[in-house]
């Protein structure tokens, strides 16, 4: 029978922040490039910069509903006083007209139609008699009352999306806003999430004896489609060298490969013998908790390829501290880490010396802060994943910290 | 040409509260359910409750890589005082062996795989000489030390996802340790979202004067799809009485119409007019900042309706406060309202009196706390699209407050 590796063997130990740099510098942009229109163009990660086409708004319009005047016509009008003015157009938002407005005359004008020439403020209804074809003006008008100047939005020519974002309702609004009708978006990473273990069955089979369902294929896959990536592969293969050489060799094209499960010191663990084998994959005992034993490197090829560890939480929280930045680095992301907020520790748990802990945590909002609580049964314990359901991300504990206490402040990362 | 309405003609005055207590009475969760693999429910709403089918885990195993033993039998070793088991089975993770560990001997044991009868704890291999045949045990266990006990992260027929919630990475892969194959999730609602307004033209064309590129469409389908419904159908309708009421009558099934424009008092507002004729849609002035002029009820044959204004700025604000709420009502979601934090203002604006202020903020992290700014040039200036695009939110400010100064704490929704 295979005899287990020395446990040291060719694996370094490294910290957090030291493996990051290593992925971080394993990965680049890809660079390929798809342009959407932009009914298509959400959930994407834009390529380029977009700036504005035409002046938001393209021309003085009226921000009420009223009449269009000429101030100096108004200045003494009070509602004991009224001005009375012919109205000599009407303006419906759309209306083309530019009907030049003489003294003594108005125009009625909808809210977003253009201030016809002449005109140089607008009085809203309110402040009238709402007359057709003569209006009687109660108030007089300041300086551009009611008109939204040309170009106040956004004049062409400035910056109106960085490159780098991802495009949600307000930017894919903002792009059309600005003159554009498609844009240029990162093509999604293609990544192969493949889950290791002979012991693994697919969701709902029956389980003979140790035998478990396999959750970690579709974790991975929902959480790379989470970060922005789209799925060409996921499978189970068993812990049988050739077979998972023989997928390698025949895989469809990707941009990553995962690996969950087999990276560990066990004398089964075929993730571990194979990559090894193939050179160019550094194993690393990586300081926290969970999620200790990490591979990073590339497939001869060099297609990027992650070994991470196969309990559930591991697989969750390596995702989160490794692979979604490389993701988010391939994608063309500003930035690849997700902002960490300062939550109130509302139970309290042990944190290992020497190691930065990822702890499952279940969030709640009190007086409008967030406090924390462990949200599984066993802690930080990695194989809880039903525990991690309840989870809405991950308290991240200090490598020096070892006593979290009820009311201690903590960063943590939102996941959900 | 058409008159000015009344401006309160059947225009009732509400608070924010009473309005969106209205909203949530007039629609009701939609009831159609879809059995999804799991491979597929990522994104979905859970429609029914998930409960364990099996114990997870299924059976005791070892936490460990090692050495499967009888306690009795190791209490005394020790690194100068080694026991000496035989090792007479070799259990990967996924062996279905089950052969009985009697006094004297020891099973080999790999991370996951079964605890084999008579043993009643695990040595990790860094404890031992890590032996083939024949293994030396440095150390003692501890009762059903490195066992994972069967059902410990959840027992067969107990909870593991409560119906509502949105199915996620962790939650999907809960569903798969529990057992299930498939999920029973919410039938996504259809909604038709509908621009008005004359002076739309479509994203990229030539504007003519006083024409604007419609961005509404695109930021109402968006949002539809974010909060989880599909979009039926997303059109521009130029304000014309007729043009409109043909396409309600003509239009796709849905769950639910969201129109964007002509709802206020001009003499052009075509959904007013249009909606006001066929009853059954209330219209009220909500005392909100921006959005106040707002459209709700239900269409002939009882399918609910939205009438936002138009401005994109109020389109995204209502959607927050009302249409959002209102499909995850129909999604059957437990929390309707998105969680609020509160944040420190960096900078300062006035807030109407009487009305509730959606104010979009940049958000950024200080500290490890929330801090917000306003996003748009313009303050809440309700057509500030570009600027929209910057917000990561809405800062809520009450009705009674009309001064928010720097390091004021406001209640913030996070919306990116």
């Amino acid at each position: 029978m295979p005899t287990f590796p020395p446990a040291s063997a060719g694996v370094a130990a490294v910290s957090v922040d030291a493996h990051f740099e290593r992925v971080l510098a394993g990965v680049a942009p890809i660079g390929r490039v798809d342009a959407v229109r932009l009914a298509d163009a959400a959930g994407r990660t834009l390529a380029t910069a977009v700036d504005a086409r035409v002046d938001v708004p393209a021309f003085d319009n009226s921000a009420m509903d009223g009449y269009a005047v000429r101030r100096a016509d108004v200045a003494s009008a009070s509602p004991d006083a009224p001005v009375v003015l012919d109205v000599v157009a009407d303006l419906p938002a759309g209306s083309a007209e530019d009907r030049l407005i003489e003294p003594g005359r108005a125009a009625r004008i909808m809210t977003g139609a253009p201030i016809p020439p002449g005109a140089d403020a607008v009085v809203a209804v309110e402040r009238t008699d709402g007359g057709s074809d003569r209006v009687a003006i109660l108030a007089a008008a300041r300086p551009a009352h009611h008109v939204r100047r040309r170009g106040e939005d956004v004049r062409a020519g400035e910056r109106v999306l960085e490159p780098g974002v991802l495009l949600d309702a307000a930017r894919v609004a903002a792009a059309a806003a600005a003159g554009l009708a498609e844009l240029a978006v990162a093509a999604p990473p293609r990544v192969a999430v493949v889950a290791t273990g002979s012991e693994l069955v697919e969701p709902g089979a029956p389980l003979g004896r140790g035998r478990i369902h396999d959750s970690n294929s579709l974790l991975l896959a929902a959480l790379v489609a989470d970060a922005g990536g789209v799925v060409s592969e996921a499978l189970r293969v068993p812990d049988d060298p050739g077979l998972l050489l023989e997928w390698i060799e025949a895989r469809e094209p990707c941009d990553l490969v995962v690996f969950a499960g087999g990276v560990s010191v066990g004398a089964h663990d075929v993730v571990r013998h194979v990559l090894g084998g193939l050179g160019g994959v550094g194993f690393s005992r990586v300081a926290m908790q969970p999620g200790a034993p990490q591979a990073f490197g590339a497939l001869p090829g060099g297609t990027p390829v992650f070994g991470l560890p196969g309990n559930p939480v591991s697989v969750a929280v390596s995702f989160e501290a490794f692979v979604r930045p490389a993701l988010r680095r391939m994608l063309g992301h500003a930035d690849v880490r997700r902002a960490t907020w300062r939550a109130t520790v509302d139970d309290g748990w042990r944190s290992p010396p020497g190691r930065r802990q990822y702890m499952p945590v279940a969030l709640a909002v009190r007086d409008g802060r967030p406090v924390v609580r462990r949200a599984t049964r066993g802690g930080a314990g990695s194989h809880l994943v039903a525990g991690l359901a309840s989870a809405d991300g991950f308290a991240i504990v200090p490598e020096e910290v070892e006593d979290v206490a009820a009311g201690d402040a903590v960063e943590v990362a939102i996941t959900r």
